[in-house]
């Protein structure tokens, strides 16, 4: 009975540390403050909070999210480019309901977080990849792409991608790498769906500027959450864009009819971010994460036999390690496991093929230590198979 | 700043009392018992109630829910047939993207709730009526409907409808009404999509048996809600249905991306049910509803001129109130509200004309004192309206 009805998504198997789940460690959550959020709004504020809201969300959570995700670039908050969301999923899967056509062809990064590529797929979109290195997919690509595309009759209006720590890499696309996109997009009236969720989890230095702030006017959506930084059952985010784009959603029948998409959960946010509790827990949560980010890349450099590589992020929640030359993580995995390790493979991010000697390791949901363990399981697991392949090439 | 960035959704306009809202009552939620529900699973369960959901919904509400809904023909529980949503718009807007395909042509009984129409039209799907009176649709209409359609090449394969306590005209389909379009369903392939959010709102004796309830297995899917009963800001309700349903539904890139749909506010209201504060509460609520029915129809019996007509709902949140024959609504409701009185025009509801001479009256929000004063200003704005009519024709 508790396996067929569980009460949360992710399921603990004994023995096994599972870096394949990208969720904040639950221990890391501030379930303090939120508990006092909740009780103050509700006690203080519950009828309103309780009844319908209002389709934007709350007023001053907008207000506070309107100065939040200010950069350096566009100083003036502007309220009336935010939305809330039920989490940067559903703000993807609302826009999708409202602007994705189907049949139309979304560009996908390349790799890039499969189950995004899931709801573009719910929504009778085509999907065509566009590949993306170290330093982010080339300009010149994305217009070929594109023309070969439009040529076939194919209607490419849109692209979805992770530029900042992204998943499954790590990788952020450089700043020459942002404006060249940018340029070629509003060149050829491509609409960008910026997955930013893992922006505020920057280790080292802020992150760059996002799209949306470095492009012309109406050409970024960007996509939110709290997810990554408070928890993720809160299912709360937030959807920017131009004016257009909000009123469109706010107008849509789903948010006509119920009202703002998560109130009561928005405005118990609202308390907490107007409390102070966001910025002295998104630091402490900061801080949490990159000691685990450093547990992970420390052990891994310790134990991976020579051959294996992994980027180094400086934020969000992935390390994208790829095993020696010739491998295939989809031979490796059912080894790993039984050394007690477990991780996605790298093929599950890319549209068409690809990744098939990578592997993406979240360090988000477990201590240093079981981090140091994992890594010391991997090293042990990676070379045992390495000297089975081996020994069974030589027969 | 306020009127751009509210709280809620509801706007009062200052002097008129607005019987065009379907919410109920601010001061009719539970507040105390769902902000000790909320500190109690927050402060106990916080990291599994704060984590990404199970994408189903947590067990225990689930399993409470099970037991919710059972009706007296099916008398085992199945929590395999039911998946938590973030209410019932959002559980109709999930399963239009996962089962509508665009140009499907989808039945609506009319008249019926307009904003239910607007989350399929977001779906591109293209709309027919089907015409509901008093003893609900006709089974023949139905099946000549369907024929007409099909035979011009539409792909018809679903209909929506309000059987129980009807948004907007309060009435219920009788239970042979209920059968005969089962009947029908079953032969022709048709899903009804049961919009059943207004069932646990009975005043008078329980509500007839669900057309989920009375249908062959995999007929009906049917939608409920805590928005009516509980409080609407809480973005939580459920969809029943065929196991295969709820597993598209649970298999969908949007749940297996952020888990359970609104999770924790499911957990707070898990709490809420287990604790026995459902029970007790929906007692209180149904016993201030019924008073506040009564009120209505009592004083529009007093205040209304002859020539006037309503239902007595048995249930739910709507009076329908028909104006003496040849009146046009929408050229009284200016009149009405210059007498501090408003409502929403019947023909709002209707998908192709009608409704022309009706009005939506919500008795959820206002108070019985405020119901008799909305009354008392129709009976006047009514009244002078006629003269003023008269008086018009007469030169």
């Amino acid at each position: 009975m508790t396996l067929q009805f569980p009460i949360t998504q992710v399921i603990q198997r004994p023995g096994i540390i599972d870096l394949g789940w990208g969720s904040p460690d639950p221990a890391l959550i501030p379930v303090t403050e939120l508990a006092d959020s909740a009780a103050t709004t509700i006690s203080h504020m519950g009828p309103s909070a309780l009844a319908y809201g209002a389709p934007q969300g709350p007023g001053p959570l907008i207000e506070w999210l309107s100065h939040h995700v200010l950069g350096e670039v566009n100083r003036q908050p502007q309220p009336e480019r935010i939305v809330i969301t039920a989490g940067a999923s559903q703000a993807l899967d609302l826009f999708c309901t409202l602007f994705v056509e189907p049949g139309d062809t979304v560009l996908v990064e390349s790799p890039c977080f499969h189950l995004a590529r899931k709801i573009l797929l719910d929504h009778s979109a085509r999907l065509a990849p566009l590949t993306s290195g170290v330093l982010g997919p080339d300009a010149n690509e994305l217009r070929e792409t594109l023309a070969k595309l439009r040529s076939k009759g194919e209607r490419c209006r849109l692209m979805y991608c992770i530029p900042t720590f992204n998943n499954p890499t790590g990788r952020s696309w450089p700043q020459h790498c942002r404006d060249a996109i940018i340029e070629v997009a509003a060149a050829e009236e491509l609409t960008i769906i910026e997955d930013d969720v893992y922006r505020d989890c920057a280790y080292d230095e802020p992150a760059y500027a996002s799209l949306f702030e470095r492009a012309p006017d109406g050409i970024v959506v960007r996509l939110g959450s709290f997810s990554k930084t408070v928890g993720p059952g809160l299912r709360l985010g937030w959807l920017q864009a131009h004016p257009m784009v909000v009123s469109g959603i706010t107008d849509s029948g789903l948010l006509d009819s119920g009202g703002g998409i998560n109130h009561l959960t928005a405005m118990v946010m609202q308390q907490f971010c107007l409390a102070g509790h966001f910025d002295s827990h998104l630091e402490r949560m900061r801080g949490a994460l990159r000691e685990r980010r450093d547990a992970l890349v420390t052990s891994l450099a310790e134990c991976l036999p020579p051959g294996c590589s992994w980027t180094v992020p400086n934020g969000g929640y992935y390390v994208w390690l790829e095993l020696p030359r010739g491998s295939d993580v989809a031979q490796f995995l059912p080894i790993a496991e039984s050394h007690g390790v477990s991780f996605l493979p790298g093929a599950l991010f890319f549209l068409s093929g690809g990744g098939v000697t990578a592997v993406r390791l979240a360090f988000s949901m477990y201590s240093s230590q079981e981090l140091c363990e994992a890594s010391r399981r991997l090293g042990v697991a990676i070379r045992e198979w390495m000297i089975h392949k081996n020994s069974s090439k030589s027969i």
